[in-house]
């Protein structure tokens, strides 16, 4: 009997890539993607309950998210999924992979499957593959920290390693860029630019050097939009550090590096530890 | 540049090993133990600062602690070490483990050495093995929650799982029991003891499996002295269960079993979280 009669949620930090090269198989556990980013304090929660059928919210709306389906579907569970979360959908922040490994968290424990945290992140990581909603978020945020993704895939597959934290970290999101899109095209570059931001910081690791060799992969692989180009650009003029979130049209600072080049950011701090079950706020 | 004005430190949770299998190998990398434990939001916070020769105070008293000069040693790095705990040692709490990785966390920091954390936690499991004084705490502190170790050895070598939390855990101190005694006797009977507990675990992974195989381990591996044998069996009339700490004459119950059997015992909560940097409080 794993379960308690006190009511358990999963909160899943926020995950921004910076930099990513990624690595196909025909064994989604073996997929994935190296590279490097930053888990934030800014997260979903969720919650699950026993239902007839399944049904997925994100700040009380009904949403459909395949990711979610797969990874309840595998642990055989019907529940209902209630999750929350101040960060937006699409922009880069992975919302999709932590919804997907918190219900996985979630309902493993509300529906009793006994399943161990490398079993719930794998489920999550394959379904986020299959889903092409994500190739590295799940791992990443199932470590917390600043997470270097050395090798690709699930916990039985891949290999993380981190930045000590930890950082103030400000963002800001102008709207959504298709993970599925760029990742399902034409990725030969990327991947290049990719392998070589996570040579150089490997070399040389530090909080700093992500977010440069972050802005390199961005140009690199030509998915810099104009708009997030000119605010990094801003941030550098008054002296912060800045890079694009990988996938969104978003700008993640170090610091208060976006608020001091007079933008109206959102803050929070580096995550310093992983997914995990916590108790419910009475109520 | 790793380091920020605003001063850090590191908190490493404590961690009780329930079982465990020791594995030896000529390089201590991997080297340690399989087992299973729990990690505990009690544990040790850690402060460096640079100073021309290493000193090292627990609770404001000045200690020798042979593992946590051979990390800072192999950091290259001369500092003054504090750190605070509400922990006992020697107890079975891993507070050599927490201290030594605290210190190397809190190292890094302000002498800028620019590590990784798995270089970190390497330098800790290395330092301690070396000494005789643990076998997997640093690893087991790094990952938090309730963590299996399936491999022994290094975060290069070992692998992780681990059972999903969240719980709230009692425990009750009576005295000191020689790590290096027990790891560098004769072991065949207790590593055969902890191989068949961390088999039943796989098989059917829960927080009272880790409590019911651990009294089981300590029997079989004739390390429960009778006061927790005396103590492990008020909790289980009462409805409860508690295990023994490896190693240390030390009793811990899940939930309130200690001070359901009438103990007067401290209590804590599995740590969500692993070691990690964080801001210190001002003043």
């Amino acid at each position: 009997m794993s379960r308690s009669d006190r009511p358990v949620q999963a909160f899943v930090p926020g995950h921004v890539t910076a930099f990513f090269s990624p690595r196909w198989h025909d064994d989604p556990a073996r997929t994935g993607a190296i590279g490097a980013g930053i888990t934030l304090s800014d997260g979903v929660t969720v919650r699950a309950e026993p239902a007839d059928e399944t049904a997925i919210t994100l700040n009380g709306r009904g949403i459909e998210m395949a990711p979610v389906e797969a990874a309840l579907a595998e642990l055989d569970a019907t529940v209902n999924v209630m999750a929350d979360s101040p960060l937006p959908v699409g922009a880069g922040f992975g919302v999709s992979g932590a919804l997907t490994l918190g219900a996985a968290l979630a309902t493993n424990h509300v529906s009793d499957v006994g399943c161990t945290e490398n079993e719930l992140v794998s489920i999550a990581h394959r379904a986020e593959v299959r889903a092409s909603t994500g190739l590295g978020d799940v791992v990443a945020q199932a470590r917390g920290g600043v997470p270097i993704r050395l090798e690709a895939g699930d916990p039985d597959h891949g290999k993380l390693d981190g930045v000590p934290g930890p950082a103030r970290i400000e963002y800001l999101a102008f709207g959504e860029l298709s993970t599925s899109d760029v990742i399902t095209g034409d990725t030969e570059a990327l991947s290049a630019a990719g392998e070589r931001a996570l040579s150089g910081l490997t070399e040389r690791p530090s909080l700093q050097r992500v977010f440069e060799l972050g802005r390199r992969f961005a140009r690199e692989a030509d998915l810099m939009t104009p708009r997030v180009e000119a605010v990094i650009g801003d941030v550098r003029s008054a002296g912060g550090d800045a890079t694009m979130a990988m996938l969104g049209e978003t700008v993640v600072a170090l610091g208060s590096g976006l608020s001091d080049a007079g933008y109206d950011a959102q803050s929070c701090t580096t995550c310093p530890g992983g997914a995990a079950l916590e108790w419910a706020p009475p109520g």
